[in-house]
C-alpha cells in the first residue's frame, strides 16, 4: 500500500514541479522578459501545460486514485494522505471530464478574444467584444456540463477556484451583503466627510519607495532569504513555500498603490511561505483556495495596513524617507487619506467599502450568463444599470464599465467572487484573532505583527488543503461565513471616520 | 513523406521548447532567484530534463528517425531537413546509447563531486577531491563505451561539445600550438615590457560601469528588444533567438573584468540573436558548437574589443563615464593595459597568449586520464610539471592549480578544448573577414562595426547547424583549421606592443 501512495505522490510532485516551472515562467513574462520573447514564451506554456495536463489525466494517475480512493484502501491512510488523494482526484476528474478538443478550441478562444478586448476597451466599444464574450460563456456552460454540477452549470466554474462552495450559497451571502453594503456607502456619500488623498498625488522617488516597500514587507514578516520584489504592470505573488515572489506597481500620480500593493501581496506571500514545507508538492502543501488567499491579503492590506495602530510604530519612518512631502502631514491626515471612500468607476481602485459591490454586480451577472438569462450583447446595459444602482454613479463609457476587466476576456467566469469572499474571510479571520489574542491591537500598535501571523501559520497557513473554504472558517472561527462579521467591522471602522 | 516530416518536427520543437525552459530556469538561478529557492529549483530543473530524455529517446522518435534516415525518404529531403534529421539523430544515438541507471548515477556522483570540490578548494586539499575525480573519470569511460568511438574514448566525450571532431585532430594542432605559444610567452617575458593595468584597480561604480556597458554591448549590435544584461557570479549568455540575455560580473578590484566579460558575452548573444528566425526550434535555428560560439566571443573580446582601432571612437565617450580614473589616461596606455600579457596561475584571469596553454594543459591531462595513461591520483603534480614546462610558474598551493576549475567535478571532459579551438578559429574567421572586406579596421576605427556583424551574420550565424565546425571553417576560410593564423595574429599584435 504504501509503495502504491508513494508512487502516487511521485507523480503529484513530478506535476507540480511542472506547474512551478510554469509559475517562474509567467513570472519572468511579467517582470524582465525582453519584448520579443513573447512568441517563444508561449510556445514555451504551451508544452508545460500540455505535458501537466497528459500526467494529471494518465492512465497511471487513474489507476492509483482509483485504487487509493477505494473504501478499503482509503482506510488506511493518514488524514494528510486522505486529503492529497482527494484533491488530486478533484483536480484529476475536472482535468478529464473536458474532452481535449474543447480545451483546445477554448484556449484559442481566449487568445483571440483578449487580443479583441485589448482593442475593445481602447476604442471603447463593446460590440466589438460581445461575440467573443458570448462564444466563451458557451464554451464554459460546456465545459460545466461536462464536469457535471449539483445545481447549476455555475456551481462547476466556481468549483475551479473555490472547491466545494455552491453558488446559491455564495449568492445568499452575496444577497445580504448587498443590502447592507448600499446604505453603508449611501450614509458615507452624505456625511459630506472626504479626506484629502491628494498627498499621495505628488512625486515619489521610485527608489525611495522601493527601500519603503522592503522594510514594510519586513516588518509585515516576509523573508526575503525565500522571496523577492519586483515591477510588473499588475501587481501578483507567485512562487513556492521556498521563492514566493512578488511584484508591486508605481505609479506616477499615486504613490499609495505601490505601498498598498505591496502590503496586499505580501499578504499573499506570507500565505505562501507559511504552508507546511515537509508537505511540499502536494496539496497538504498549499494554500486552500483564491478566497483564503484573498482573506491573508486583504486582511493585511485593510484590516491591519489602513489602521492607525500599524502606522503609528511605521510612519515616522515613511515621513523620514519622504520628508517633503509627508513631513508636514500628520498621522490622523495620512489615516485618513488611505480610508478615503467615495464610488468610482473602476474596481481596482476601489475602496475597501464599495469594493465589493463592484464583485457583487460581475457575479450577479456571470451567474446570469450561465444560467441564460443574460444574453452577453445586453450586458453593457445592465452592468451600467447595476452601477447606478449599486454605487449611483453614470457610467461614461465602456472602457470603464463592462469592458474595465481582463478576466471574462480569458474565460475566467468564477474568479470574480473569490475576491469578495475573500474581504468577508478577513473580516472573520481578524474578528476571531482579537478574541484568541489579548491586545491584538496593542501588540499592532508595537510593530509587533508577527503576533498575528503566528496566529494566522498555526490556525490557517499550517493546514495546507486539509480542510475546503467553509469548513477552515468553521473550524477556525466556530461559525460558517457570515457577511455580518465584514459589516460591522466596516461601521465600526468607517463610523469613526465618516461620523455615521 | 511531408507528413511524417512536419510531425517529427513537432517533436524536436517541443524538446526545444524544454531545454528553452530549462535555460531559463538556470538563468533564473543565477541572476534573481532567491537563496532558499535552490532545492525546489533542483526538484525543476530534474523533473524538465527527464521529461526532455524522454522525449528524445522515445520510441516515437526513434520511428521519425528510422523513417526520415533511410536512404530512399532522404533524398526527398530539402538540404536544411537533411541536417535537421541528421543533427537529432546524432542526439538521440547519444542520448538513447547510455543506459538509464549510469544516467542517474552520473548526475548523482556529479552532485557530490561537485560539493566535495567546492570543500576541497576550499582547503586547497587535492586528497579530498581526487576519489570523486577518479569516479567521474570511471563514469566517463563507460559512457564514451556505450556511446562508441573510432579511435579512443575521449572521442565520444569531445564529440559532445564538437560534434564530428576527432581527438587526434585536437591533439595534432594543440602540439603545434604549444610549441609555438612557449617560446611568445618567453619572449614577452624576456621583453622586460610590464603595461601597466593598475588604472582598472581604482573604484569605479557600479551604475556607472552598467551604463557603459549597456553602450558598448548597443555599439556591438546588440538587439535589446531581444535581450538584457544582468549579473551573476560567473558571466554567461543564455536563451533563444528572440531573447537572448547574458550576465556580466562587477569585481571592486578590476573594473576591465565586467567590460571584457560583457563584450565577450555580447559576442556569444549576437551569434544567438544571428541565427535563422525561420528554423527556430531546429538545429537549423541553432549554433554550430561550443567552439565556433566561443570563436565569436573571443573575436569581440580579443582581436576587436582589445584592439586600439575598436577603442579610438568610443575610448573618449569611457573617459567622459569615469573622469577621474581616465581623464588622464591616454589610449595608448589604455591599450596596452588591456593587452598585458603575464604567465598566471587562474585560466579564467589569463590573457590571450597564455590562456590556450592553460587549455592544452587541461586536454592533455583529460585524454590522459580518458585513456588510462593518467591515474587521478597524479593530476595535481602532473598539473603543477606542466604549469613550470609551458608558464614557467610554481603552483603554490592546490586551490591555484588543480582544483581551480569547477569543469571535472561536473564530469565534463572534452568541454576545456573547445576554448583554445574557439579562439583559433576567431583569429582564422576574422583572417578572412579582413580578406573580404576592404579596409575592414577602418571601418572598426570609425565605431561601424556593423560591418564586421554583417559578415558573421552572411557567413556563420544564418547557417544555422548546416555545417559542422571542421566543414564551416573550410566553407568560410578556404582552408582547414590552422594554428598558424592564430599565431601570426598574436605575432603582429603582440610584436608591436611588446617590441619583439
Amino acid at each position: 500500500m504504501s509503495k502504491q501512495y508513494n508512487d502516487f505522490i511521485t507523480l503529484v510532485k513530478d506535476i507540480n514541479n511542472l506547474r512551478a516551472v510554469e509559475g517562474l515562467l509567467s513570472w519572468d513574462q511579467e517582470t524582465f522578459m525582453p519584448p520579443r520573447g513573447i512568441e517563444d514564451r508561449s510556445l514555451q506554456l504551451a508544452t508545460i501545460s500540455s505535458i501537466t495536463h497528459e500526467k494529471l489525466t494518465s492512465a497511471t494517475m487513474k489507476g492509483y486514485l482509483d485504487e487509493l480512493g477505494s473504501t478499503k484502501v482509503r482506510e488506511t491512510l493518514t488524514p494528510e494522505q486522505q486529503t492529497n488523494v482527494r484533491e488530486v482526484a478533484w483536480e484529476y476528474h475536472r482535468a478529464a471530464a473536458i474532452p481535449a478538443d474543447l480545451v483546445i478550441d477554448f484556449a484559442k478562444t481566449r487568445s483571440v478574444a483578449s487580443q479583441n478586448w485589448i482593442e475593445a476597451r481602447k476604442k471603447s466599444d463593446f460590440t466589438l467584444f460581445y461575440p467573443y464574450l458570448a462564444k466563451l460563456v458557451d464554451m464554459r456552460i460546456r465545459m460545466a456540463e461536462a464536469i457535471g454540477y449539483d445545481d447549476q452549470p455555475y456551481d462547476a466554474l466556481l468549483d475551479e477556484f473555490e472547491p466545494g462552495l455552491r453558488t446559491k450559497e455564495v449568492a445568499s451571502v452575496f444577497g445580504r451583503l448587498r443590502d447592507k453594503l448600499v446604505p453603508i456607502v449611501s450614509d458615507i456619500i452624505d456625511s459630506g466627510i472626504r479626506p484629502d488623498p491628494s498627498i499621495f498625488g505628488q512625486e515619489y522617488a521610485v527608489e525611495k519607495q522601493k527601500e519603503f516597500n522592503h522594510l514594510v514587507a519586513t516588518k509585515l514578516g516576509y523573508d526575503f532569504e525565500r522571496g523577492r520584489i519586483d515591477e510588473s504592470a499588475h501587481p501578483f505573488t507567485s512562487g513556492t513555500v521556498h521563492d514566493a515572489r512578488f511584484t508591486t506597481n508605481y505609479r506616477p500620480d499615486n504613490m499609495s498603490f505601490s505601498l498598498f500593493a505591496t502590503i496586499h501581496e505580501t499578504g499573499h506571500a506570507l500565505y505562501c511561505q507559511g504552508v507546511p514545507e515537509d508537505h511540499y508538492g502536494t496539496p497538504m502543501g498549499e494554500a486552500v483556495s483564491m478566497a483564503i488567499h484573498e482573506s491573508q491579503s486583504r486582511m493585511w492590506e485593510n484590516v491591519v495596513g489602513r489602521s492607525k495602530e500599524f502606522w503609528t510604530p511605521l510612519y515616522p519612518d515613511l515621513q523620514k524617507q519622504f520628508p517633503s512631502q509627508l513631513g508636514n502631514v500628520g498621522l490622523d491626515a495620512f489615516h485618513g487619506a488611505v480610508n478615503d471612500v467615495h464610488p468610482s468607476l473602476i474596481r481596482v481602485q476601489a475602496d475597501e467599502v464599495t469594493y465589493n459591490l463592484h464583485i457583487l454586480l460581475r457575479f450577479e451577472m456571470e451567474t446570469a450568463l450561465m444560467n441564460g438569462e443574460l444574453d452577453p450583447k445586453e450586458a453593457s446595459t445592465v452592468w451600467n444599470e447595476k452601477m447606478e444602482d449599486y454605487l449611483k454613479i453614470p457610467v461614461p463609457d465602456e472602457a470603464h464599465g463592462v469592458l474595465q476587466d481582463i478576466h471574462w476576456s480569458l474565460g475566467y467566469f468564477g474568479y470574480f467572487p473569490t475576491y469578495a469572499l475573500g474581504n468577508l474571510c478577513a473580516a472573520q479571520f481578524f474578528n476571531q484573532a482579537e478574541k484568541d489574542i489579548p491586545e491584538l491591537w496593542t501588540h499592532i500598535e508595537q510593530g509587533e505583527n508577527h503576533i498575528l501571523l503566528s496566529w494566522l501559520r498555526e490556525n490557517i497557513h499550517s493546514r495546507g488543503k486539509s480542510l475546503r473554504a467553509n469548513d477552515l472558517v468553521k473550524e477556525v472561527t466556530g461559525s460558517a461565513l457570515d457577511e455580518d462579521i465584514f459589516i460591522g467591522y466596516l461601521k465600526k471602522k468607517f463610523g469613526a471616520l465618516y461620523g455615521i
